[in-house]
């Protein structure tokens, strides 16, 4: 926008004397040039003394993944369906849908043509953006489809992923029918019945009760051809508990079967582009091969076996958990991009009469209150690549296994998928809360303009805040990974060894829940990533020593200490893959090097030392004397060495502004007039009348209360009344 | 909804035998009766022995209060417009701006039948279940109103708020032009110019770059008839800094003046009610008699005067601040409402083979995450009443002695107003930041329920959420009021006595500061009231005066700790009035008095001592070795004593069905019943197929990909062109 009129007073000093009128001075600063933001921030991206493209492969953990990663962002953005536009942050619930199913549309062309892997990644990244659309795809993809894999024979599995082309969004759609109204985080309490009857050799689904109406299913209310239901399996009167069933819900005309009532469970807080619906069953007839049957088979005669290794099928389950812990640092790398640029680009306050304001991420607090998330999003990024990778390689193993029939290698990968449950759930319930948490301090931080839907803060954070409740309600999760902890470290000190397990650390509890000098006695301490890393699992080994005895008595009762000793597992994870990436992928010499030193032990300081400090005084694993060196001191040292890069530490994210989706977080910062300029077209300024106005003008200029009231309660009135 | 057919498992016991089959039985539970929320809700409701009358009127402070509240929640749940409905829940925001403007007309009538403070009082009440409504009203009433009334002269407000009646919503609509697109907490920056024309006699209001343009205008988009408009005074070349001047925006028609161009900014995270506006303005002309001149006044020459006591008019600013304080407490009782019927009649996991599951309430971790809320409610109940009565006596106050001129009375409250700015400050950004959590957390103890929008979290958190940043920013806000608890301790530490302040506990500081002994040494102290009290003051002071040499060289550096000396501030008044009140308003034999004991330690264990804990230990105001008591046991049992009565507990706020607007939230505690049957209402199962079910069935029923290639890529067609 070009400079109005009177700019005459630009530049021009305070002509006040400041002797003579001391009140007027104060805080006072003449007109001055527009904001240049855009200046600013170009300044501070000169800085960047790294390669980006390296500091994307530490952070993705590969050349090819962040090379594949480079590539899908900008297939993205081109993509005229699957792209972001900042007025779609005004659709109604209806509206959002219809892009849903668009870009769903969109998707299942891609589907066809490029690998499954990078489909996946893709639709990872998508997720990001259009949660909602990531979800809907999932519950087929992921959902639907890992529980007819998990549960089901290879049979079963191909049948309906490939012959009936589940697998490729084509003839049919999957829904997960596991929650009712009734029953969620209790799977197995689950009330839907599945009775055999033998004569017809079918299975009847019922919905017995209100209770056990399946809620939230996604894709129930309008697009699931199928579900898989989770029922209670009754053979000649006898309950086998819950098991598995695919049942058709709508025929290829996309219409409703019989006994089958389905409803849109309706408005939601966030996700309004996804169709949860409820559905009740009345006695629906399902052929028994519609059972998953890879472990838990019924005869032509009734007859129920039950086949050991069951427990493999829920390994289906871990999935979903690694994809919202890797979604985790995505929202976290997108958000402080946005905070940090309009942290450099924003000015308010002037100090002591200085010509310029200045930048709101040069304050103290401002500092505290972002490089912490900055530093726990690269943390964040290395952790979740390290998980996926062992997720990976423990499904394949498990696939190897089952198919060589390899005992050993299946036992090992028994083990392994132990320690996976721990770990997928500790950085799923974490992470997700971290991430909730970011957004929110984030949003505050931008001020007012982070309140602007435009700005992507508010849809982000209510998509967003369903992470911390499905797969696995974070608390939940927390407190059974809390609690493996505590039963391995028990039986450690019995003389147990972990083997092909993450937590193979907690081998040395027995010595160090015993030892008595402290781990970090000195602030020089402090300064050391492999003293605090043993600091955690010290405090992780004593603090799961002093709960074993409660543990005897109630597990209930130490619920809040198991969510903590999840976080601190959680973060023993991310630190390890932190310290040992940077030892083993980044070059001596590297420009990246001190950068991400620094960011590891902000990452530590402020997520772990200071947050937990009182457990671990408490545990005698850190001196109480180092407190203040780790709550103020030194995390603010760190900040101010983190401070000058914070552009290209987010640059680094390679993050596209159609991805990042912000009017204020765009890479050429020029945030006011992106900002305007895009809410004058999203809201055309001719429209300064609303629908609404005549309601509003009425009420202003009504008449008076007596008037409206007849002159009925006048003096003449009362005269004439009172006669 | 009656049972279904295979009812006949019923109460049926799990028939496997367990010795034979023991994974079988491993969580398995039976088919059962339906859940009877309700039932489980008013068995607890009968514990309640209380009278619910006695226990609200100490929340609201009397009876007199009380009363009206409780009679106006009816008046509210019976008036047509302004009741809620559950459908509510799904409005675009077009259809929400409808409602809202129809509310507003509604509220109109009752501003000229009712007396103020009743309808000040409704409109109190108002905001929390429609905070769009609510600030639309008080940007008028509150914020431009008392805009003039602060800086203008009495003529002046009189003139426009009665005289042109915008005091009764009559005639002329006023807003609140006070935040640029740059400048914000900064209001000493803006930037928009008012230029004395002595030729013409008259003020050019000019929008000199983008940065100036009036940004979130409250009321501006479509409303507002008038704004107060803070700019630069500039006389003569000389700038004045920012005064504040009322600019007419539209005619009596309606319709925009010329030189005023104003848009709508759209979309937001919440309030999506209010037409928040952005507004340019060029070269446009108001007498010189628009300006507020009550204290600062340009002569018909332009000479320019400025009387002492312009910091009275920043008076004006507070109430807000106090408003807001209150709403946390009744957003509180709403939300602590719902989610602890939630959790007494929602039951998951059974124990150990228990007929019935368990009740949410009866985990450990549950009353953990619940009651330090409720508890919290309760002395934000007692504390924001106090605020908002020595609000009032200091408005009375200022006034009679304005009046009188009444020297030793407005130097006694010109100090009431200092400590009432700290008080209102930390109260408002504390506060406000604990019911955006307190939402949050709420909305997560009722699982997947609580992302529902008809239970109402998730609005609430998106309307709610921008209290932490309007009418000060929290962290400014809480920085500032920081601020002055240090300057005052240093004050005091050179001899200087509160006087008339609040914050007179802080005269002891030089004693408290240099106490070597801690406040409390052993568990049994942690149950004294008065001596936690002494503890807080002790903490504050011994903080304050660590904090006063580095202030010296910069305030900046010490931004996180004047945030955290804000928050002790604000929990010490909160302890302070519940000890008193509890002292002197309850009787001995009350059965209330129990109860609200049991409340009030465990707020002070869950919400001062636990989080603060680091603090107090570091100053030696609390012996590390009482730490876990604090952290762990001691809450665990307080949790014990408050759990039996939670239904009473929160009866005994008295918000009414309509008001708590939250179907799994209602008195009957008919959960299931309640939330189903809305549902079915607001989204009818006939629609089954979707607007936008096309897409994905055409999707579905896609022919082979081959076939869209039109067979180009087939291996005949390589041998053709391959030739
Ligand atoms: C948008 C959305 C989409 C969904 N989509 C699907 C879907 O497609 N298919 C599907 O099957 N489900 C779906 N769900 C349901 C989701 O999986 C459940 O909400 C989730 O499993 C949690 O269960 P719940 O809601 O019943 O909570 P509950 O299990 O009732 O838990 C409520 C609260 O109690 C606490 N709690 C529970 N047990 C304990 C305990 N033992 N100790 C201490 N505290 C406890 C929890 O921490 C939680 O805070 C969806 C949910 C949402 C919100
Ligand atoms: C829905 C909505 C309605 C509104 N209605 C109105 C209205 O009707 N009229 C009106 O005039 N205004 C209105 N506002 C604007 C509101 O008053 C401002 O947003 C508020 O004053 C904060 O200013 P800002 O947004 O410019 O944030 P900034 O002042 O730019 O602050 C941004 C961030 O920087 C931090 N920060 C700022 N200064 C410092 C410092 N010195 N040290 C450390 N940190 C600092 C803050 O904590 C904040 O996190 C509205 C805003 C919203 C969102």
């Amino acid at each position: 926008m070009a400079l109005l009129p009177n700019s005459k007073l630009f530049h021009k000093n305070n002509k006040v004397d400041p002797e003579k009128n001391p009140k007027i001075v104060e805080n006072v600063i003449s007109s001055r040039p527009p904001p240049t933001p855009a200046k600013d921030i170009a300044d501070e991206r000169a800085r960047t003394n790294w390669d980006l493209k390296e500091m994307h492969e530490f952070l993705e953990g590969s050349e090819a993944k962040s090379t594949e990663v480079i590539r899908l962002y900008q297939s993205i953005e081109r993509d005229p369906i699957l792209q972001t536009r900042p007025e779609q942050f005004d659709l109604t619930q209806k509206e959002e849908r219809q892009v849903v199913a668009e870009r769903i549309d969109q998707m299942s062309k891609y589907i066809e043509t490029e690998s499954y892997s990078k489909f996946r990644r893709r639709l990872q990244l998508m997720t990001v953006i259009d949660p909602s659309m990531g979800i809907r795809i999932l519950v087929n993809l992921g959902l639907f489809l890992n529980c007819i894999k998990g549960n089901g024979t290879q049979k079963q599995y191909d049948f309906w992923a490939k012959k009936k082309e589940a697998g490729s969004l084509k003839q049919m759609y999957g829904c997960f029918g596991m929650t009712e109204l009734g029953h969620g985080s209790n799977v197995a309490g689950c009330e839907t019945t599945a009775t055999f009857d033998e004569e017809s050799d079918t299975f009847i689904i019922d919905t017995p009760h209100i209770g056990a109406t399946k809620w939230w299913i996604g894709g129930a209310a309008h697009s699931a051809t199928h579900t898989v239901c989770y029922a209670r399996l009754i053979v000649k009167d006898v309950d086998y508990g819950v098991k598995t069933f695919v049942v058709p819900l709508r025929d290829s005309q996309h219409n409703l079967l019989p006994g089958i009532a389905v409803g849109d469970i309706g408005a939601k807080m966030g996700r309004q582009g996804v169709d949860n619906g409820w559905i009740q069953f009345t006695e629906v007839r399902i052929p028994r091969f519609f059972m998953l049957q890879r472990w838990c088979k019924v005869s032509r005669q009734g007859n129920v076996t039950l086949p050991p290794l069951e427990q493999l099928s829920y390994i289906s389950l871990i999935e979903g958990r690694v994809g919202m812990a890797a979604d985790s640092y995505r929202i976290g790398a997108r958000f402080t991009t946005i905070a940090l640029r309009y942290a450099v680009g924003r000015r308010q306050f002037a100090k002591n009469g200085a010509q310029q304001e200045l930048q709101l991420i040069d304050y103290t607090l401002h500092q505290r209150r972002l490089l912490p998330y900055l530093a726990l999003t690269y943390a964040a990024a290395v952790g979740t690549d390290r998980l996926e990778v062992e997720h990976n390689e423990l499904l394949a193993n498990l696939d190897k296994g089952l198919a060589t029939n390899d005992k050993l290698l299946l036992k090992n990968t028994i083990n392994s998928t132990k320690s996976m449950f721990v770990d997928s759930g500790s950085l799923k319930s974490t992470l997700t809360w971290e991430a909730s948490d970011l957004i929110a301090e984030c949003r505050q931080s931008c001020g007012g303009h982070g309140y602007s839907s435009y700005n992507a803060f508010g849809k982000t954070w209510n998509d967003w805040s369903v992470q911390t409740t499905w797969e696995g309600d974070n608390n939940v999760l927390a407190m059974s990974a809390g609690k493996t902890i505590i039963k391995n470290v028990q039986q450690i000190l019995n003389g147990k060894k972990l083997k092909n397990s993450s937590l193979e650390f907690l081998n040395d509890a027995p010595t160090l829940s015993k030892a008595k000098k402290a781990v970090i006695r000195i602030k020089e301490h402090v300064d050391e990533p492999q003293r605090v890393l043993k600091a955690i699992a010290a405090l992780i080994s004593k603090f799961a020593v002093d709960l074993i005895p409660i543990s005897h008595q109630s597990w209930d009762a130490i619920g809040a200490q198991r969510v903590t000793l999840s976080k601190l597992r959680c973060h023993y994870y991310l630190l390890e893959t932190f310290i040992e990436r940077l030892e083993n992928q980044v070059k001596a010499n590297s420009p990246i090097r001190p950068q991400l030193e620094n960011l590891l032990k902000l990452y530590y300081v402020t997520n772990i030392l200071g947050p937990f400090l009182a457990e671990f005084i408490r545990f005698g694993v850190i001196q109480p004397k180092v407190a203040q060196y780790i709550t103020s001191i030194y995390p603010q040292e760190l900040c101010l060495r983190v401070r000058p890069y914070v552009i290209g530490l987010t640059d680094s994210f390679e993050q596209p502004d159609n991805f990042i989706h912000s009017l204020i977080g765009k890479y050429d910062g020029d945030i006011y007039n992106n900002y305007l300029s895009a809410v004058k077209i999203t809201n055309s300024p001719r429209n300064h009348k609303a629908p609404y106005s005549e309601a509003l003008e009425q009420m202003l200029n009504r008449v008076s209360i007596d008037e409206r009231a007849r002159f009925e309660r006048s003096k003449e009135v009362e005269a004439l009344l009172s006669k």
